[in-house]
């Protein structure tokens, strides 16, 4: 059985979510017995991560220093950020499949991401990353990146295209079926467009659960287990009537999101890729918190949505 | 055929050895053309390379931003600039694969090198890496770095150990063996020591031709070539009675080593590479520029180091 893991929340970064390296590597060495139950039971796993806390912290540094060091391009950041959190990860993962006396070979695999140049959200690029910047300093700041007003100064503004295919998912699917655990697509993935054949990088910040569920169904995955903070998906959210759901058919859940169950920048797009990774020939996605996720496989715990 | 191509010099960031981005894009595309003209005739790559500017340029923004921004570990920023230069590498040579119809997959794989703490260097570090500090700077640097009087300042200074073992090793001979291109030992690896068996990484520079080397034995490579700046390697560089070496035995390049003709610095870690190479069952190591690859490869030029 192949499974995506997609790890978000708290699995990398702890609860304070900022980017302090023990901080990181004490988060995933947690996560990474999660990781060691699944592949003890004979899973075979691609693991994919977001990279916010961490790109941030670059764009922060690249603010400061820019009088002395050019600013790096987006896309650049996000390849910087899958080296980095791809070796804390393989790191902590052997530390414990060796404890563990587990044989498996582990890669993180550095991913790029086809975009469409001419998907809408290029033209209004609408989410904002990193800092604040002065006027001086958004200034320079346009060189490289689209800059936009905001209350107390200028944020970089990036569009959030849809993923069309991963350009690595033939490596990745290979390795997986050879028994690696393979890490990949972080941050999304390195967004890239394709002109006349070439693939160009662009800043750009892919939504790093459609990224997983399309890497998902190109390597052909069983099941997209997104791990959160929450151990399951609510309806109703935080009021009074909130309801968790555990067995959700496809329709079910495209009738909840229609009606605006799910926030934009939250659920919103973990929704959107679980209900695309089973109308894509998907078994089942399971959304459950990192210290829920063998029991959530095991069908004891979790929101399942299945077709 | 199996071979370990190491770039260096400015294979990557061109001439003015700086870490401007556009630049190293321009760069790797002409080597792109280098390593293409391999694959078509057949070969099996595995690419390593440096990141002595990039880990600068970063080391610089850590420096500046020091007091918003905790400084990350030299392993962590190892790992960040494989992540940066695989994937420029991996694009580049994408791009140049599909313009020739070439069908070949390409990963970067992160990769981490086995160091023994008990290795000399890490008694008296020596290499110093990065920016200049103030008596302030350097006072908070010493949280993360060992940092040793200079002129103006202080810098960090890290040791530089011998390789043991390439820890992705099977990974990275099993894509090879695949028909992969793989990119991997970025910068000489991201090194890590072993304590009861847990891994670990550690403020260090493994040199990265050593390293490469490393890789080309365990991986069982034919050939491993290294590129750098220069034809040849010569006897009495610089010198009214410089000459060219063509074909070498390992014994006399032995020989020649001892005699002092390679500088620590420079192509006295090229040159150990390449005598260890052979030593441990390797059939050839070429030494040549980045634009006579092929017909070093052909046994038109090059530096050629055999049994």
């Amino acid at each position: 059985m192949k499974a995506i893991v997609a790890l978000g929340g708290n699995a990398l970064t702890g609860k304070e979510r900022k980017a302090d390296i023990e901080k990181q590597f004490e988060a995933t060495k947690n996560t990474a017995k999660s990781i060691a139950r699944m592949i003890k039971n004979g899973w075979h796993i691609g693991i994919t991560h977001g990279n916010g806390p961490q790109v941030g912290a670059l764009l922060l540094q690249q603010k400061i220093a820019m009088q002395y060091v050019s600013p790096m391009p987006l896309h650049v950041l996000g390849a910087l950020t899958q080296g980095e959190i791809g070796y804390i990860v393989q790191q902590c993962l052997l530390n414990e499949f060796r404890r563990q006396g587990i044989k498996r070979k582990i890669a993180t695999v550095v991913t790029q991401v086809l975009v469409d140049e001419n998907d809408e959200a290029f033209k209004n690029p609408t989410k904002p990353v990193g800092p604040i910047y002065s006027d001086e300093e958004a200034e320079k700041m346009k060189k490289q990146y689209v800059m936009g007003r905001v209350e107390n100064g200028w944020r970089i503004l990036v569009p959030s295209p849809k993923p069309i295919t991963i350009i690595e998912a033939d490596v990745i699917k290979q390795l997986m079926e050879d028994g690696v655990v393979v890490i990949a697509a972080g941050g999304g993935g390195i967004p890239v467009i394709e002109r006349n054949g070439v693939l160009e990088g662009v800043d750009a910040v892919i939504d790093k659960d459609l990224a997983s569920q399309k890497l998902a169904n190109e390597i052909e995955a069983d099941i997209l287990l997104i791990l959160t903070d929450v151990e399951y998906v609510y309806l109703n959210y935080g009021k009074e009537n909130e309801k968790a759901l555990e067995d959700v058919s496809v329709e079910e859940m495209e009738k909840y999101y229609r009606e605006g169950h799910f926030p934009p920048g939250s659920m919103g797009p973990k929704i959107e890729a679980a209900i695309n990774f089973i109308k894509n020939g998907g078994k089942e996605t399971i959304i459950t918190s990192i210290d829920k996720a063998w029991d959530a496989l095991e069908g004891k715990t979790g929101t399942h949505i299945h077709a």
